[in-house]
């Protein structure tokens, strides 16, 4: 039975797992979630998931939710090509960066753009000006690793760290497009001349085979 | 080389390491770090963890650090006896139980224990009233699922799931013990009488070999 992924365009949680299929080379069955209609909220929805939230994975009888762990899932299930490393340096490595973004960017990278997306820069001023810095800082971090070597773990290949990272990054540079953005003094902005080394990453990235794929559909034209 | 743990008595995020450590008899040299000297912030520590926190895993010439992190690089150095499941369903759940905790237990733990545990919790009078909600909301869905099965996950034994979540819930026992908490209502407390089955997997966390090992020292007595 062909795996499942029940995710929403621009949603930086399920463009994770969509990057982690296509560099597994998984098949999978896309089930474009409308957050709009509160598709999400539907009974057959919650019964997955609970927590009303995107991505969610279904394999035959098997659910998994939250997007880290559906990669922890993946890697399990299909091996190859390893996300998580190929021995035990790396895979410490890359979870470090994993549980990094899950404690220290992806919280503030949120408080950045949910504002600028939905209009409501104006009420939300002072979460972004707190916020922005803090996103700063990581980038710093990011940069700094990445002048290093061209993955975030210092992998010969992408690993779990980009499926995880990328995504926000790159929602962040959507957010700074927006014209209310330019109210903002946002410390990282513009993204690509400020941060030459993530810039240079960031377009490995989307070099991947397969990563057109995953790009939110809605962000297009 | 032996491996060493750099903790501090009462870090909960030092707690999941140690506890992983005792159920892989992995033996470790344990470094313990006076947090009020501020030994994490000594040259030495940042070159180990330029953040600074506890813990720090090393490992000859290899250091993780993040708790999660350094869980993952265990299971991958020393496979048995499996903490992350042993087919990729178990991998699956133990995993979503400990994103879930990142994502939605340990920062409103926090937001109610530190101020009690400091002597705070005057000026913190909002946040803990903000936090203690979302605390309880998430001890149900963990009552939920330990009415069902002896262990977090569903595991024949201990798993990931509880070295991540045990140490928070265990901290919460121990700050609405504290003389201050008497004039919160906290809506789980107490914690061992309003939660039964949570009450009963303590203790049989608490009944593991090496727990006593992992217990924090200063809380004796």
């Amino acid at each position: 039975m062909t795996l499942q992924i029940y995710w929403a365009s621009g949603s930086a949680f399920s463009w994770r797992v969509l990057l982690a299929l296509e560099l597994k080379g998984v098949p999978y069955e896309s089930k474009l979630i409308q957050l709009s209609q509160r598709e999400q909220r539907s009974p057959a929805y919650l019964a997955m998931n609970p927590r009303g939230r995107v991505p969610v994975l279904r394999d035959g009888d098997h659910v998994v939710y939250e997007s880290v762990a559906c990669l922890a899932y993946l890697e399990r299930r299909h091996p190859a090509p390893p996300l998580f490393g190929g021995d035990a340096q790396e895979t410490g490595r890359i979870w470090r960066l994993v549980c990094e973004s899950l404690a220290y960017l992806d919280d503030p990278v949120e408080e950045v753009i949910l504002p600028l997306y939905f209009g409501r820069h104006e009420e939300k001023r002072d979460q972004i000006a707190r916020a922005a810095p803090r996103v700063h800082d990581e980038l710093q971090r990011l940069e700094a690793a990445l002048a290093q070597h061209p993955w975030l773990a210092g992998t010969p290949g992408p690993s779990a760290a980009e499926c995880v990272i990328y995504p926000f990054v790159r929602s962040l540079e959507r957010a700074e497009g927006k014209p209310a953005a330019a109210g903002f003094d946002l410390p990282f902005s513009p993204l690509r001349q400020k941060l030459p080394a993530v810039a240079a990453w960031m377009a490995r990235v989307e070099a991947l085979p397969g990563y057109e794929r995953t790009f939110p559909p809605h962000w297009r034209g």
